[in-house]
């Protein structure tokens, strides 16, 4: 199983979805979810889920070939429409706005649409409860997720990360991390979207206990490839490159992998944990999956 | 002012709207207003705003030009999207909603839309509370107004219109009424879109008491040109032609307009309230306001 953000997580899913062996769970970040126009936003988990059903953008959010005519329309109407929604990913968030109004779980609401798009591996949210990601900058600012992502492109510096909520895990969660052979952690922003999963007290408490964690650094020659990994890392105060890693990750995890281009951190870091050194590039869907061999076959 | 439903109403408020002569005021029926995925529809109030704004469909219905990208999703997703809600339109609804959810009465956001569109006119709902109207058929079911009207298509016998919830007037509809030199009542479907108007109480008694109240029959040689007008009210019991349309507003109207197809009906009807037959058809804009000049000249 997997504990997973967006576009990095979604990548590693898709490449151990094509692992027959591979009975697969992903637990996806929810920290991230926002109101957009009243309409509930996820962006992790239809990020998952749209690349699982290969349909996902091409930028890392929404979908596919997607139009924006109800997003320019709603700025003809006077409406900030900055936080772009394609008119297909409209559907989802408006048909998973309707669902939670009329009182149906985030989680069977994911479980369902999956079913829907074909997909057979099992996308689940950290958690049912509200929980909202909430980034303290330097200049004493706290902003929502989305607010620091998109609207500030995550130029602001990040002092600070919490968690809105004391959320229970979504239900299945826990058994599935008990049960499973292999817990990844998938190559996501370890503060921003790793975090918020493990700030479900109880899937963090079960994930210490689980003896196979094996994390995947998001960082290439020490840093992020796009996105603010690296950058947040350090202005949170947590030590440059894998070793920063390792640290956000603080006694959970018992191997890290770390990119060929970072070989060199195994010296450093061996020792605390066990270090391996792959090809972490998962953009194709089929490097992904020799990553995914390569991983179990350690 | 003009009491109205949809695209009859919309296409007489258009011509109105061209006269400098007149302040105009359009009281629009919301007892069509329906929940569609989560979202609050209210047909007639856009159709209203869209014809104002020179941007309606063709079909007297939702926005010229559109695409419908998120209502084909929706179906992709396993939902029933025989409700077509186009994508510019979703803009209107998704923002509607919002507001609703927020707290601002329809009348408010109404009124803050049309101004964004640069209408002059005061668009406003009969009442900013929850109002239905309900259609019972020969065979005992009873209908919302879209199932019966787009999922249906009007092919059920109409035995009974109820309007649930006991509304007020929106602010501002009262006094329109009372310091208007002339009360239209829009050639729309009289049972299914101006009688939910009049089962606003203090609107029917305000409409009741003011002297220069003038109708325009929907029909043309006596029968409605689309829709189920002449059909509905032989079911409920209404006397055929413009004789049912002086029924239907009993004792309410001052003067009848009907078309110059039905020119026959004058000798019959008038008495009971003045009768005069001009050309009645209002498709074109042109044509509207030069029926607007012709009925304020009598």
């Amino acid at each position: 199983m997997e504990l997973s953000g967006g576009v990095g997580g979604a990548r590693l899913a898709r490449g151990l979805d094509r692992l027959e062996s591979v009975d697969l769970t992903i637990v996806v970040n929810v920290g991230d979810d926002e109101d957009i126009h009243g309409l509930h936003v996820a962006p992790d988990i239809d990020t998952v889920v749209y690349t699982l059903a290969g349909i996902e953008g091409p930028l890392g959010w929404g979908r596919a070939g997607d139009t924006f005519e109800t997003n320019s329309e709603i700025g003809a109407l006077g409406h900030d429409n900055n936080f772009q929604l394609g008119d297909r990913d409209l559907a989802m968030n408006i048909l998973r706005t309707e669902a939670l109004r009329n009182g149906t779980p985030l989680s069977a609401f994911t479980s369902n649409v999956t079913k829907q798009l074909g997909i057979s591996a099992f996308v689940v949210p950290a958690t049912d409860d509200k929980q909202r990601t909430m980034i303290e900058t330097d200049t004493g600012e706290v902003l929502g997720f989305q607010e620091y992502f998109v609207l500030r492109q995550t130029r602001e510096t990040v002092v600070a990360v919490t968690f809105e909520g004391s959320p229970d895990p979504a239900p299945g969660v826990l058994d599935v991390i008990t049960q499973a052979d292999l817990v990844f952690i998938a190559p996501s922003n370890p503060p921003l979207s790793i975090w918020p999963i493990l700030a479900v007290a109880r899937i963090r408490d079960a994930v210490h206990r689980h003896e196979n964690v094996v994390a995947v650094s998001p960082l290439f020659g020490g840093k992020a490839l796009k996105g603010p990994a690296d950058r947040v890392m350090a202005s949170l105060g947590l030590p440059a490159g894998n070793a920063g890693v390792l640290a956000a990750y603080d006694g959970l995890v018992n191997r890290l992998i770390v990119d060929i281009s970072d070989a060199a951190d195994i010296t450093e870091l061996d020792g605390e944990v066990s270090v391996s050194a792959l090809d972490t590039r998962l953009s194709e869907a089929d490097a992904a999956e020799r990553f995914c061999e390569e991983v179990l076959a350690l």
